[in-house]
């Protein structure tokens, strides 16, 4: 079993039935929804699943998972992700599927949040993966210039076609190429007060558990400053 | 001559020709854009002016402004916008026309910033006029929710036709029926650090003049703050 299918399966142990799940982007993800659909199938478990893109949403309907929109439902119980990066103190940059807003609005109203990622992405500092931030194509030019005068090396994320990337939302992605992030908290309120930007990809103070694969199996990192 | 009509030629006094203009969007506006246009043709002004909104955007192309995007301008001299509510700090209200995001990407990369408006719009506390936030579709019950709860007395923004108003980039808007903002500054903070907010319609420490129609004639009022 491969290290992404190993923790997908893993984080499918917290869901019970009756659960309203989170269903994250990527190819983490994907083993994750995978294994969700085998359970409903297998297990005769009830699930209801709130999916944070486009891509997952196909995979889900084709697993025959019942979805509700983020907008029917009254919570979420739990929402299983993965991330790009995680630091030490759970912080993490999400986005690089570019599903960063759907996927944040969806972790904000769950209960619990728990990242499956292999161990390459635990990393002592948040930054050699590249921040995006996620903006509104009007006046995004003069974002990036701004961004560019920073310091921050910004590119537009484009298509294989060398068009730009359109998000779920119709929004423009900036990649900011930082290297090492040393103040998280900081970046972020910087980034979300310029006015033009909807979100970005530091996920901060949010994560319950991250469950690592490692060759000996799956490790689950508990956040202290989560657990009451 | 009507109030509008008033401040909106009044304000164009502040233009001088080779300026890159930000034209706002509204009722008050389009009396602006209307003079901006005649400049051009009778007197030989050469402007560019940068839009708001579609709706400004027709009504300048229709009067043949030479136009360029936000993001094709390295710049914008002066912009100059209508108001719904305007107090004695020069803190403000827009949005009233649904065109608050791009009015405030406009106004952030305008050198200055003049808002015209008549005298009832000049109030001694913000609130009365409903505050709008736009917001992404996806998630946007869960924000309304949340402003419910904290007693902001939220409403979607819907067409004639009862169908939720989509506005320029495709998202919805929110009115709070706040009646009085005590603190706009904490609330412009609040609002921004929800996730799913794209923008707020506080405009906050950013106009450097106010216009105002009264029967005797404009008067025009100078944000001390921003005068160095």
């Amino acid at each position: 079993m491969d290290l992404k299918e190993m923790v997908g399966k893993e984080a499918c142990k917290h869901i019970k039935s009756g659960m309203t799940v989170g269903l994250g982007t990527g190819s983490t993800a994907y083993h994750m929804v995978a294994e969700v659909g085998r359970m409903i199938k297998e297990e005769n478990l009830t699930i209801t699943g709130v999916t944070t893109s486009t891509q997952t949403l196909i995979q889900a309907r084709e697993l025959g998972i019942p979805l509700a929109s983020i907008d029917e439902v009254d919570h979420i119980d739990i929402t299983i992700d993965g991330a790009d990066e995680v630091d030490p103190n759970f912080l993490g940059i999400k986005g690089g599927g570019a599903a960063l807003l759907y996927e944040k609005i969806v972790a904000t109203y769950s209960d619990k949040v728990i990242w499956i990622v292999d161990e390459s992405k635990m990393v002592p500092q948040l930054g050699k993966f590249p921040l995006p931030v996620e903006v509104i194509p009007f006046g995004s030019q003069q974002i990036f210039n701004i961004l560019e005068k920073r310091g921050y090396r910004p590119t537009f994320r484009k298509t294989n076609d060398g068009e730009f990337l359109h998000t779920d939302s119709g929004n423009y992605i900036i990649d900011l190429h930082l290297e090492a992030i040393t103040d998280p908290h900081a970046l972020a309120e910087e980034l979300i007060h310029m006015t033009g930007v909807v979100e970005h990809g530091l996920f901060l103070d949010m994560t319950n558990f991250v469950i690592v694969g490692e060759k000996e199996g799956p490790k689950t990192l508990i956040n202290p400053a989560l657990e009451k």
